[in-house]
């Protein structure tokens, strides 16, 4: 049993949580937690840790069968938990790695053969409900915001969330909770260069639609069973100009009242659900 | 300038943002930041403080015209704050009072007088924009989560937010901020007895819908330009059994993936802006 934080797997443990940087030079992530240690690929996973309570419930004991894992004493594990009231398992994850064809959908072996078409109006027989729908996310800061998109991304059956080299670790322990395990199921993409990554959107024929305040068209009025990507931008500042003028159409989500804008994982999740709702 | 935080009315806004009690008792809450403090109506402010740095910076003081308040040490006011890096400004503001009536939006005279039918399918003449659109919360506990609602809520035009006695406190800070001020604009009612609230709603013609993982209505197929009411529950547990046999309807919206459920938020800003689709 592990009874020291001193302990160097614990240094290590405590470091992947704080830093984005470790993560990323590791390539190793922490999950927490009974449910996201279960959903998460068995494959990826490296270590398991459990505290000595979480051992003594027993029903929790059978739930580990066939994990190896290592136990830590509970004011140990207090402090590697990214939680005020740790449920005593976590675990270290490899990254998963995805490539931006991943993310098109199960059309998207047309994209790598060259034969999806440039334009967006040649593409009939790819839309439907299996065309790419995508999340493109610029400059979001909030953990729970990014996490949360995640979850409702599956939820409206997203082919992929992009996200730029601003936005929130995706692997921070806050997003990861948010995500509700969403993480291990959603193909993501951290863009270098967004503009480019957009551009190449563009060449694979999916249609580009910028949140923006003063955008021009209502957001249920344009067609989603095309393929589309839904670009949103930074809690307060929204979708940079420039960014925001690579789009191929600027929506608004019209708002009543003296709101200003709304919550971006709300705004995300309304256009999501459009593109759903039209699908189905 | 009051330089310690051991003065009577500091200890009272430290009492008052961490207790809800306090606040139920005193009838008052406390409001942060430059934008909070200039949208809360001015005849609810009861007194107003603001730290040294804050008045130092001559832009601010010039949107303080016209508005008596006291000067705080920084230290002070980091103190009385609830924030991690404060603005300087906070002013405690007096509790808005609504009845259930106040939140059946314009037409909300004829339920005072009698004139609403009690069956919905007799509410031609009613429906539309401006019927009533409420949203229900019953034991919603992350602050964050209720201050979105509401702020969803405005920008989709709900006449009234209706929350039981377990639901987190809307005064709130954490609730307050994420309100990002519609706490000001969007009439509220705390219910006592969220069934007999129920019971008053259903007999003034509202329709209510529960929104439930196995509800058995997509939630885009009712006519939401009727009055309504969307109940929504736990984050983690949904709407009690009892609560949601109330209901008129079970409403569901479909997931995609694995998904288990959507954040409370999103799920209503769903909902809500459905309506506001519908009526639009």
């Amino acid at each position: 049993m592990i009874t020291s934080s001193s302990n160097t797997r614990m240094k290590y443990i405590i470091q992947l949580n704080k830093k984005a940087r470790t993560r990323r030079q590791e390539r190793v992530f922490v999950v927490e937690g009974i449910k996201m240690c279960l959903e998460a690929p068995r494959e990826q996973i490296q270590e398991m840790y459990v505290s000595e309570s979480f051992l003594a419930d027993h029903c929790n004991q059978e739930r580990l069968q066939g994990f190896a894992y290592e136990i830590v004493s509970d004011g140990v594990f207090s402090k590697i938990s990214d939680t005020m009231t740790p449920q005593g398992i976590l675990c270290l994850v490899r990254m998963p790695q995805y490539r931006l064809e991943d993310l098109l959908g199960e059309d998207s072996g047309r994209c790598r053969t060259g034969s999806f078409p440039g334009k967006a109006d040649s593409y009939g027989q790819e839309a439907g409900q299996n065309a790419p729908h995508l999340l493109i996310l610029e400059n979001i800061q909030d953990p729970g915001n990014l996490g949360t998109m995640m979850r409702a991304g599956e939820g409206a059956g997203v082919t992929g969330v992009i996200m730029d080299g601003t936005t929130v670790d995706i692997f921070n322990p806050k997003t990861i909770r948010s995500t509700m395990g969403s993480l291990f199921r959603v193909p993501f993409y951290v863009a270098d260069n967004l503009s480019e990554t957009i551009g190449v959107l563009k060449e694979s024929g999916v249609l580009l639609y910028a949140a923006c305040l003063d955008g021009a068209q209502l957001y249920d009025k344009p067609d989603y069973t095309l393929p589309c990507g839904f670009m949103i931008g930074n809690e307060a500042n929204g979708l940079r100009a420039e960014t925001a003028a690579l789009a191929d159409i600027r929506i608004r989500i019209p708002m009543q009242g003296k709101v200003e804008s709304l919550n971006a994982a709300v705004a995300s999740a309304l256009l999501m659900y459009e593109a759903s709702r039209q699908r189905r």
